[in-house]
Formats: structure tokens, C-alpha cells, sequence
């Protein structure tokens, strides 16, 4: 009785084994070994192989497999498959797919492509596919698969049961089935479960408590996200204004969504631009080429270095009060760096409440009252912090006294434009995550200069 | 027929209507609208409301409702109820909770309070419970409910599913069905889907691979999200050593999971110290203490204060250079800040690249060799921007190399340890994510002050 207690392991003590027969190119060995593997664990390996490779193990597979094998491959590796494969092969391939795992390969090649893959289906697939395809970017629509089981209130639970293991095999899910009157209008859904748990004879309406929630196909995927979660679903109907039932969103789909936005989240927030390489710069981090990483970060350093034309401006025109007391240089990196970090700190909290929902754009005024008194009370403790380093430093009370005030000021500026900055974005329809450090950072840097030559200027004349 | 297409729409709708029942102390009708809500809706509008009103409402609510109010309710409202209830209450809703429902909650409480609620629980229902509290805290074993449906591989298939419908009404999930020996070893995992598709005389064993997943109950929870993660799993298998089937753990608490630690790492990599708040700061950011918020944040702001002695120490070391060439000062901004944000994008990419573990310990040096010559790009990039400003700004071509070379210097200096920090944190069992924002800026700003101040006298003595 072979026991698979943890496949991944078992993956990982494989992997001399495999290197040796790929080093030997002993194929068919290798395929014997990955035939009894989960299709992700054999997507990962011919993800990482050189395209030759991957191909030659590719087709050495039974045709159901590849198939499942085919779905769970990056998008790169997919490109180089079906740009190698004969048109046959292709066909079983395409027509295989699942309805959403063809949407989403469809996202990733080129429309040329796309053209003559669609030829390979039959009319109502392809009817289907551009369906899909239509919805725009990021919405329920293109996650959704038609692949659901319907069933009639009117029926018995005994009927529906026989119609389930009839049309079940092909099913995205039967954790949920959903019932619909002869227009496929949707009447509710109803876990598996509760029809296992019912009498034979029974029917259907019996057990219904007419309550569901659905989702537009024109939402965008992160209102579904929410709704599943909160909601404990591990599919969600998708149904157009007339309620007809359009397709499902199973819960597998929405992980991956949910991993995408925070990836996004967390990239933006410390200022990679995520376009045009997005998640790949993530979960490709080892293989995408080096331009693209250039070209994600480049951006925001380069909106800096512009934006300092006004920090230096700040300090050419007050470099008399820097000439004549030079110590006020050292306090400078720490005065403008903690009101940038206090502000990015406010930034996060308020991107990912924002993004867990705990707050809203209303908030804005009842969240900013909150955190002034929160940034007071840093700028007060940073300020007596500070203070003492200046009376050590400069030998000047004033002077120590100039640095502490400056240092109170710019945290709670600091704080303010951090908290305020994705509020704006999302009031403007932007990604509250824009806010970025490099940016807040950069704000800070103009405003701490100001405020901190401005001051010493005005005090130590 | 009642239709409730959206039903967060509908509680949003209703909200006018809530309030003016509330603010006449009209509690039954109140109770009349929401007792057809979900009990995620009717626990959300309980948590917003002052604890006598909550306390009110939840007490005129049927047991059933009240139970699965309240396990939905937040750990506060939690505590408030139970702390108000009379003993006879508590049992109730104690022995009617799901047994993973009921060690979050014992994690919340004061362990006074857990002691009086164990007294409530029957024998076996205590000795459960101090089990599963008994795992260390984010193990999977706090995470799991022993309530799972198992069946014998040597059964027919119509009696496994006549066992289904006797026990499976209180199980937390039979999507999955679990198949043991007489002993309760795991056998294998099988969904209720291929049962229901079998024929009802078929064996057990015959529809089984033997196949299965499983993970200790000591292992960290972010181990079971990879595995749920990537096998597509909706409910994960506990076992033993031996194999003993201890529990399940399901996809919907996963979900928390995920959710919890990306916001760590999203508040960690911007400076805020996760304990002892932890999460309550996002999901109550509008309720906590401004305390809390302010001993979550003020951490890393002085341990920038107390570093920001050796940027400021260079700086007075170097003085003279200064005081000689005041221009150099308006510079120092951005090249410090430049080389933070490089540094924060690359500690950003890693710490994602690593929870999403597309990258481990042993790639830091294939890591590193790619960041090289991205940063040498970059480097060179803002290098030549800085060069221009700095001929317009200082009039001196030697000035502006002394810029342009620190500038260069200075990015592939932060990037490097950028990408090092988070490695250099997993490696000594931190949490990469410890590398913040805040580090990197300071760590750039002793760096880059040196690098810059030091190249400036060098070159213009």
C-alpha cells in the first residue's frame, strides 16, 4: 500500500534521481517515475527544464495527463508547448482545457495565436471561450466556468443524485449544485452535503431555504474575494441582471487571486511599477530578464530624483544658515528619514485595512484626528530623543532646541501626508497601494527640508 | 420566493432602518429583521454596537442562531458576552461551538476564564480541547477540528454513504471523506464527489488510490497553506507519527491564515512591530487604543534615532568638506534616499519571492549575481540623471562626478543589502519580513553619508 505522507518531500528526495536520468536524457525511465506524481508536482518540474526538455517528457505522457499537466504549467512554459506541438496535438489539449484554464491561457499568448487555437474548438466552446474572453480584465467573468451542476426544484433528491453522478464527472465542482427553473434562472444553490443528508424521496424545493448570493460577471474579482470569505463559500454563482446563471467561481480560483493583489500590494507599496511585468516578477524572480526588472524599478527612482530638484532648491537657497552652522548637516538624514519612515508607517496601516475593508474613503477625517495625536506623541518622543544627540552634538541648547522642533513638525507632517496619500489615490479611483514608500519618502524629504532649514534659519538668525 | 442576490448590499440597505430601531430600544423587531441574515451579517452588526446593546440582541436570538452568531463574532464582543452571560448560557453556547471555534477562543480569553469555560464541556469534549490547546500557538494543531467522517475501505459504497448522512450533519466539512483502518490510521482521503459518482456496490477500496496528503499537527500553519495552496486541497488531513488520523484542517480557515500573515508582512516591512497588537491593529485600526498603535510604531523610529549616531558621526567628521563646499549638502537627500528605496525594492521582491517560496535560503547567491547588475543599471541611470543636475546646480564638473559616482556606488551598495537582509534574517529562523523599510533606510543613510562624504573628500581635496 504505497503512502504518500508528504508528497513534497517525496518530490525533493527524487531530485537526484531525476537530474541523473535527465542528464542521461533516459526519458522514458523519468517518465515511469512522474507518472504517478500529482500533475502540479510534474507542472513544476517541466517548468524548470530546459523547452527541449520539457517537451520531448511532455509527450511522452498519456494524453489525460498532459492535459492536467498542461493547466497547472506557468504561462511561459505553456507558450513554448503549444508553440511546439502539431496542430492534433494541440486539439486534444485545447478542447480538454477547462473553460476558465482556457481563459487564462488565452490572457497569456498572443491574439494570432489565440485566432488559431480557437479554431481547434468546436463551435459552442468557442462560443463559449469568446464569452469569456469578453469580460474585461480582473473581473468575476474571467475566472468564472460554466462547468456547474443544475438541478431542477421540482425534482426528488433521488432523481438529483443520478443527475449529479451523471453530469458530475465533468463539473468544476458538486461541493455546490445549483437549482434553476426551466430558463436556467438560478432559484438557490445548495451544498452537496445537504442533499446527501436528505431522504431519497424528498424533493428538491424541500430542502431549499431560497437564499443565495451571486455575483455580477462585470464585478471585479476582488468583490468576490471578499463575498467567499466573509461568507465562508467555496463557490460562488455567477448570475447577469435577469438572474440567469452564467457560471461559478470555485474556491482554488480566488486563492490565486488573492495571492496576485497582495503580491501587488506589496510590490507597489514599496514602489516596483507592476506593469508590464506584474506577478511574474515575483513568482519568475529567477528566471525573467533582467531588463524587466530594471524597468519595474527605474520608475519610481527616477520620480525622485526629479522630485529632489525641490529638496536641493529647499537648500541651495538656505545654504547660508548651513554655511555658518554646519553641525545643523547631521541632524538632516534623521530629520527627514523619520518623518518618511513615521509616514510609511501610516501608509501601510491604512493600505491594508483599506484592503482588508476594515476602512473606506469616509473614514479619511476619523482615521487622520486618530493619527494626529498617535504622530504627536511619536514627533514628542522623537523630539526629546533627539535633543539630547543635538546638546551633545552642537554644545548649542538653541541649536537643540531648533532640531527637536523640527523633528516634532515633520513627524506629524510626516504622519499626516501618509495617512491622507491612499486615501487620495482611492478617491481618484487609484490604487490606494500607489502610495508608495519611495514616495512618501520623497514628500517627506521636501517638506523635512523646509521645515528644518526654514526653522533654524528663522531661529538661529 | 425571496431572492437575496447581494446580500451585503442588503444589510448596507437596511442600515437606516437598523439605526432607527436601535435608537428606540426596539429589540424585538430589530431582532425579527435579522434573525433571516446570515450569521456572519447579524455577528458584524452585534461587534459595532455598545456591549449592552449587543448583549441585549444576542440574548433574544434562538440558541441555534446564537451559537453560530457567535462563533463569527470578534474575539472582544466575544469576551464582553461571555463575560455577562449567566453559567447556564455559557454551557450552551461552549458544548455548541465546533471544537476549532472553540480553541480560537480559549486563545483569546484569560486563562481564569478558560478554566471556568472547560468545567462547562463534557469529559471528552475537555479533554479534546486541552488537546488542541495544547499545540504551540500558529501550529496546525490549533487550527484543526477532530470533527471529520470516516469511513472503512472494506465497506459498500451505499453503506459509506448511509454512514455519510448519520454522522455527517455535524462534521465541519464531507467534501472530503476520510477512509481508516481499525485503528483510525489514514487510509486514504477521498471526496464525497468520486462516492457519490461510484456504484453503490462497489468497495471502498476499489475507488481508492491510496494516495494521500497529511501533515503533523506540529508543523506551522503557513506549511499547510503551501500544501492546501498547491495541491487544490479543501480540507487537509492531520496526522501522527504513526499515522493516526487526529483531524482536518479546512480551506475557510486557511483563508484567515493567509490573510493574517500577509498582513504582518505588509506591517512588518514597513517598520510597525507586529506584537503585542498583531493583527487587531488593521482589523480595529479604528477601534484599538492609540497606545498600542503608538508602542507598535515608536520601536523602529528610535532604533533609526539611535543608528542615525553614525550617519550623523560621519557627518561631523567630515565637516570641513563641507563647510568647504556647501553644494555638496544638496545632494546628501538624494543620494541616501535613493539607495533606501533601491535597497527597500529589492528587501520588498525577496521577502514576497519568499513567501510565496518561490525562492529559498540556498538561492541568496544566484539572487544576489542577478541584483548586481540590475543595481549596476540603476546605478548608473540615476548616476547620469544626478551628473546633470549637479552641473547645473554646482557649476563644477568635478563636483558633479563626486555625485555621480557616490550616486552609482551608493544604489548597488543598497540593493546589496537589500537583498541580502531578508536571507541573512531567515537564516537565523527570523521572519525575513523583520527586514524593514525602516532598516534599509537607515542602513543606506550610514552607508551612503560614508560613501558619499568620504568620495567627496577625497576627490575635491
Amino acid at each position: 500500500m504505497e503512502k504518500r505522507k508528504n508528497l513534497i518531500s517525496l518530490v525533493t528526495l527524487l531530485k537526484p534521481e531525476i537530474e541523473e536520468l535527465l542528464k542521461n536524457k533516459n526519458y522514458k525511465e523519468l517518465k515511469d517515475v512522474i507518472i504517478n506524481w500529482e500533475p502540479i508536482d510534474v507542472a513544476e518540474l517541466l517548468d524548470d527544464l530546459k523547452k527541449e526538455e520539457a517537451l520531448s517528457i511532455f509527450l511522452m505522457l498519456p494524453k489525460n495527463l498532459q492535459v492536467e499537466v498542461f493547466s497547472e504549467l506557468d504561462a511561459e512554459t505553456q507558450k513554448k508547448i503549444i508553440e511546439s506541438l502539431k496542430d492534433e496535438e494541440i486539439k486534444t489539449i485545447i478542447s480538454g482545457l477547462a473553460p476558465d484554464d482556457r481563459t487564462s491561457l488565452f490572457e497569456e499568448i498572443a491574439p494570432t495565436l489565440t485566432r488559431k487555437l480557437l479554431d481547434f474548438l468546436s463551435p459552442s466552446e468557442r462560443r463559449e471561450a469568446l464569452t469569456l474572453l469578453g469580460y474585461p480584465k480582473n473581473s468575476v467573468g474571467r475566472l468564472m466556468t460554466p462547468d456547474y451542476v443544475a438541478i431542477k426544484p421540482e425534482w426528488t433528491i433521488k432523481r438529483a443524485i443520478e443527475h449529479i453522478r451523471k453530469y458530475g464527472k465533468d463539473a468544476e465542482t458538486i461541493n455546490m449544485v445549483y437549482v434553476v427553473d426551466d430558463e436556467f434562472h438560478l432559484i438557490d444553490d445548495i451544498p452537496l452535503r445537504r442533499i446527501i443528508l436528505a431522504e431519497p424521496e424528498q424533493k428538491v424545493e424541500e430542502i431549499l431555504d431560497f437564499q443565495f448570493i451571486s455575483i455580477s460577471p462585470h464585478e471585479d474579482q476582488e468583490k468576490a474575494i471578499e463575498i467567499m470569505k466573509k461568507y465562508n463559500l467555496v463557490a460562488l454563482p455567477v448570475t447577469d441582471n435577469d438572474n440567469y446563471l452564467l457560471g461559478i467561481v470555485t474556491i482554488d480560483d480566488i486563492i490565486d487571486v488573492m495571492e496576485e493583489e497582495q503580491t501587488e500590494d506589496i510590490t507597489k507599496i514599496s514602489g516596483i511599477h507592476p506593469t508590464p511585468v506584474g506577478l511574474e516578477l515575483i513568482t519568475k524572480i529567477k528566471e525573467i530578464p533582467m531588463i524587466k526588472l530594471y524597468k519595474s524599478r527605474i520608475l519610481w527612482l527616477l520620480i525622485l530624483l526629479f522630485m529632489n530638484l525641490f529638496t536641493g532648491g529647499i537648500i541651495q537657497a538656505l545654504q547660508e544658515t548651513i554655511a555658518k552652522y554646519v553641525v545643523l548637516v547631521t541632524f538632516l538624514p534623521v530629520i527627514i528619514d523619520t518623518a518618511g519612515n513615521a509616514g510609511s508607517q501610516s501608509t501601510a496601516l491604512v493600505i491594508r485595512a483599506m484592503a482588508l475593508k476594515t476602512v473606506e474613503i469616509k473614514d479619511w477625517l476619523y482615521l487622520l484626528l486618530r493619527e494626529l495625536s498617535v504622530a504627536f506623541s511619536l514627533g514628542i518622543t522623537m523630539g526629546i530623543g533627539i535633543s539630547f544627540i543635538g546638546i551633545i552634538r552642537s554644545n548649542s541648547i538653541k541649536i537643540s532646541l531648533v532640531v527637536a522642533f523640527a523633528m516634532i513638525l515633520n513627524v506629524i507632517a510626516g504622519c499626516v501626508v501618509g495617512i491622507l496619500l491612499p486615501f487620495l489615490f482611492a478617491k481618484f479611483k487609484k490604487d490606494p497601494a500607489t502610495a508608495s514608500t519611495p514616495l512618501i519618502t520623497t514628500i517627506a524629504d521636501i517638506m523635512g527640508t523646509g521645515i528644518y532649514l526654514g526653522t533654524a534659519t528663522i531661529f538661529l538668525r
